[in-house]
């Protein structure tokens, strides 16, 4: 099997600075990596340079470091997400439809071949950069490379797996709204977001052209520097590049949200990791609750907002001339942003100067935002079933940070039973984007994160623990309903104190209804896990009045479980006393 | 006669503060010259502070100066345009139905109130500040201080008046695209426009709030530079305020437009002070001509583009609920601002994003512009008759400053004959403000320019040259209706070369026809100077075939005079070689 590791740019670079190894050995290394994953998610490439084309780069690179050139990229491959232009490849920003051919490779592709970085192809996104979740694209959906069930995140969806993956050392995303560090939490990657203006857009797609940047995915903090270090500056043909100086950025007072402001979708996983990231950073800062409704009424502006006309301004051509080639959620999103007038927008533009304003306020009182990347994930099955409103929880905590012109790094934080990243943003004013590296450095070197999972390259089945009661605990009637479905026992527990067991009349076999009642006790359950289509077979054969709902467990913490219908007590008799089904079976 | 020669703020202060008068006698004085030009000017003012209250507040800034306080403005009479808020008097924008009652002064003024100013009232403006020539507002029209018949100049019309008319030593304006400039200019006056930010916005009735500034109009460079260091300074009330230190301006390159560029509008008074005064600048610095287009562009975004309907925006609720309540030329702007969408203004603000990187590659290659304030200026007569296209000739010089995020101060640079003024604005990039005062002072100090001539106190007539050629020459059969109407002789004249002279048949008493020629000679001419009136009535008693027409005199210049319909020439006999009708006369 092909090493799928991943890659680090500072070290490639390195290597084939000091001659350990060649430009185009790495290229025949990355060659093998592309075909092996290649069966995994060919999908999150929309075109590749050719295989000599590769080695003819690296070639190219391998006879400048010869010649002497101190190339800080020598040899390092990297992607690049298709709504950026890079000659000899097509731009499709994911639309076939509205693809052409460059004829001018962007800005910061340029300043990374020239420092010896070797460009292996363009990536898959959510169409024009429209949402954070990866799924909405005609080439195929990306899907987190750690469970294949899960999204990739998005809209930089093919550029996080391919970092991920191994395929390549860093790539190039873009973020207006989140889609350069939605994916990296996913994938337990970094994802750096610079100021906006600091790397030039020239030769950028536009999504939402005054807050798009493009950012990158890495492995380290320390590429996400060296990165930034070839790329950032001023850029006269971008009319929205800015010359500007690093603020130092000391973050001894760290801002959260308030406990009552943090909204987990029901993910008490990401709950608890955010909770641990924030002990950590407690040992290094201040830890500061702060009221994040501003934060949130700025996040509005850009998805409920004036600025989705910014994105029908983006695509309008095509709107009007060929609808249907645009992605149906896509288009959905663009098309409102037809009826929004300049007098909302100005109305919209004043409202962000006063948030604005309060955000200046805010940085008095904390020197860095520590938040949740996102607040939960979802499988792409929820999200194609919900594309709107489970993308815009995955915005939840992202969407503020270019209107109000903040610079943002996100890191890992841990990792779900489902191999699925938690991650933190890092996010300070305009211009901290090197001091918001260092703390994330010093954030990640007492974190004690695990290493990432190893890759799903097949797809991992999902798992669901399921909380019995009555005949299917072990050795009772029912109980082979689990085993013939691979249940792993997982162990005896109670339920919180609140409930009520009772025996149900003409069952047979004979089995119990558990029913929930402040007036209860603790009753004794058996825990089991089991892939989620087997758990969906197992759900489909309960028969009435039981049904399959969520159980509640002594220690606070839920699982699916038996729960029964109002009429299963109808001539049943209460068992509560007994504490457990089989307890009243050896008892009765 | 009460003297109203004009109040200096520097003088008014130190005066109080030493004890060479009190603000109480200087409200006294005051209240004289009020009463004094209400009888020629009421409608500058739209509310006044009552003369008691005046008389109090004096009596506090000197009570204040008694007890140690350094105030810089001690005792210093100000008007304040009347879409800023002042506790005490109405806010009306110069719309009875937009008035409210304001809770809270501005900061700009509460600032100068602090200083010990004393606040005379609130002026008349175009209404919402929507123009740039005084004309359009239900509380009368401003007119110039210097001649009655022409424009104050807008929108700031009646605090331009009252600082020209020395009722006030300086008087709040504001200034989105020229109204604290083009007043300035047309009554040779200082107006001082301050970057986008300098100076607390919060208060004021938006116009087109993200590009309103309040600005000032004084007597002298020294005062506008003591308004502006009592009020300059962040206020956080203020969402579009700005923390910003001064830059350096070294003003050795100053940008002129190109000669191709520069556009009189037929004013060959202006044209010819414009070039005097960058006479005088090419004494000090080098004078680089620099192409406008783009700046010609910045400006049609204000006023045919997009940001139109940042103004709708401003007053979007009356023009729905009372439509009939905003001024008709004004209501025919802002409504346009309706029909503009926000994918529109998007493209307006990518386009501006490009304009003004031109603009910082400009600020490479100059220093600083002197541009003309305006290219000429109308008699209000003219404009109600046009008032949007004269309007909009106002702006051609002013309109694209504050877009491009420019300082500016607008100076004295001539007098027209009409006594009407013409200025030029010297402009900079943000935060130059106080350079740019010191670069007004310096081109002031050897301008060399003629006082202001004195104020039109009864409305001067407009005068009018008239080439006569045959039956009014003095002595002549019809020269009596020269005289009827106090015409004056200016001189005898010779018209250019081209010009042929006919003996009109059947013409009683006999007269001659003067006809433009390719193949002419120099015919002897005189010239009358009459009231604008006696040479309308002049005019409409005059025959066919003749007319009133232009005649080329041999310097070259052009004034009224007599020409003739080609039927003139039928069966006439061609005189030309007499060289003029006297000639003929006497000779035939």
């Amino acid at each position: 099997m092909t090493d799928l590791g991943r890659w680090r740019a500072e070290a490639l670079a390195q290597s084939v600075t000091d001659g350990s190894q060649t430009a185009l050995s790495i290229v025949e290394d990355l060659l093998a990596r592309l075909d092996a994953y290649d069966k995994v998610q060919p999908q999150i490439w929309i075109s590749r340079m050719a295989p000599d084309q590769l080695r003819d780069a690296a070639r190219a690179v391998d006879a400048r470091v010869a010649a002497g050139e101190r190339l800080p990229l020598a040899g390092v491959p990297f992607a690049v997400k298709d709504n950026i232009d890079v000659v000899g490849l097509d731009t499709t920003a994911a639309c076939p439809a509205f693809a052409y051919t460059p004829q001018e490779t962007a800005t910061v592709v340029t300043r990374l071949l020239e420092a010896g970085a070797i460009c292996v192809g363009k990536t898959n996104l959510d169409q024009f950069a429209t949402g954070l979740n990866g799924t909405r694209s005609p080439y195929g959906i990306p899907r987190n490379a750690y469970n294949l069930a899960y999204v990739s995140g998005g809209s930089s969806a093919g550029s996080s797996v391919a970092v991920a993956a191994g395929l390549v050392a860093f790539a190039l995303g873009t973020d207006t709204a989140g889609s350069g560090r939605v994916p990296a939490a996913f994938q337990h990657l970094i994802g750096f977001k610079p100021t906006k203006g600091r790397w030039s857009s020239k030769g950028l797609v536009p999504a939402c052209r005054s807050q798009d940047c493009i950012s990158v995915f890495t492995d380290t903090v320390a590429d996400a520097r060296l990165v930034d270090q070839v790329i950032a500056g001023f850029d006269a043909d971008d009319a929205f590049s800015r010359a500007m100086h690093d603020t130092a950025l000391n973050p001894a007072r760290i801002g959260v949200p308030k406990p009552a402001q943090r909204v987990w979708f029901g993910d008490s996983q990401a709950e608890y990791l955010y909770e641990r990231a924030l002990e950590r950073l407690a040992t290094q800062a201040d830890v500061i609750e702060i009221d994040i409704d501003f934060l949130n009424e700025a996040a509005s502006l850009l998805y409920n907002g004036p600025w989705v006309a910014e994105r029908t301004a983006a695509v309008s051509d095509l709107l009007e001339r060929q609808p249907e080639a645009i992605d149906e959620t896509v288009r959905g999103i663009v098309a409102q942003g037809k009826d929004i007038s300049a007098v909302d927008l100005f109305r919209g533009i004043y409202r962000l100067a006063e948030l604005q304003r309060q955000a200046e306020q805010m940085w008095a009182s904390v020197d860095m935002l520590a938040f949740p990347t996102t607040g939960t994930t979802y499988r792409v099955a929820e999200m194609l079933a919900a594309p709107v409103a489970l993308n815009s929880n995955l915005g939840r905590y992202t969407n503020f940070v270019n209107l109000l012109d903040m610079a943002a790094i996100a890191v890992p934080a841990g990792v779900r039973a489902n191999g699925t990243g938690f991650g933190i943003t890092l996010i300070g004013p305009a211009s901290t984007d090197t001091g918001l590296m260092d703390a994330a450095e010093a954030y990640l070197a007492q974190a004690e994160l695990p290493a990432p999972p190893s890759l799903d390259l097949e797809g991992k089945m999902e798992r669901v623990r399921l909380a019995v009661v009555g005949a299917h605990l072990k050795d009772m009637p029912l109980h082979w309903q689990l085993t013939s479905r691979e249940a792993q026992f997982v162990g005896a527990f109670e339920t919180a104190q609140n409930y009520r067991l009772y025996a149900m009349a003409d069952s047979t076999p004979p089995k119990p209804a558990l029913v929930h009642s402040e007036d209860g006790a603790k009753i004794a359950v058996e825990v089991y896990e089991l892939d989620v289509a087997a758990f969906g077979s197992f759900v489909a054969e309960v028969p009435a009045p039981l049904a399959i709902g969520t159980v509640t467990l002594a220690d606070g913490s839920s699982v699916k479980g038996f729960v029964a219908e109002p009429r299963a007590t109808i001539g049943a008799k209460d068992i509560t006393h007994f504490g457990g089904w089989r307890a009243f079976v050896a008892g009765a």
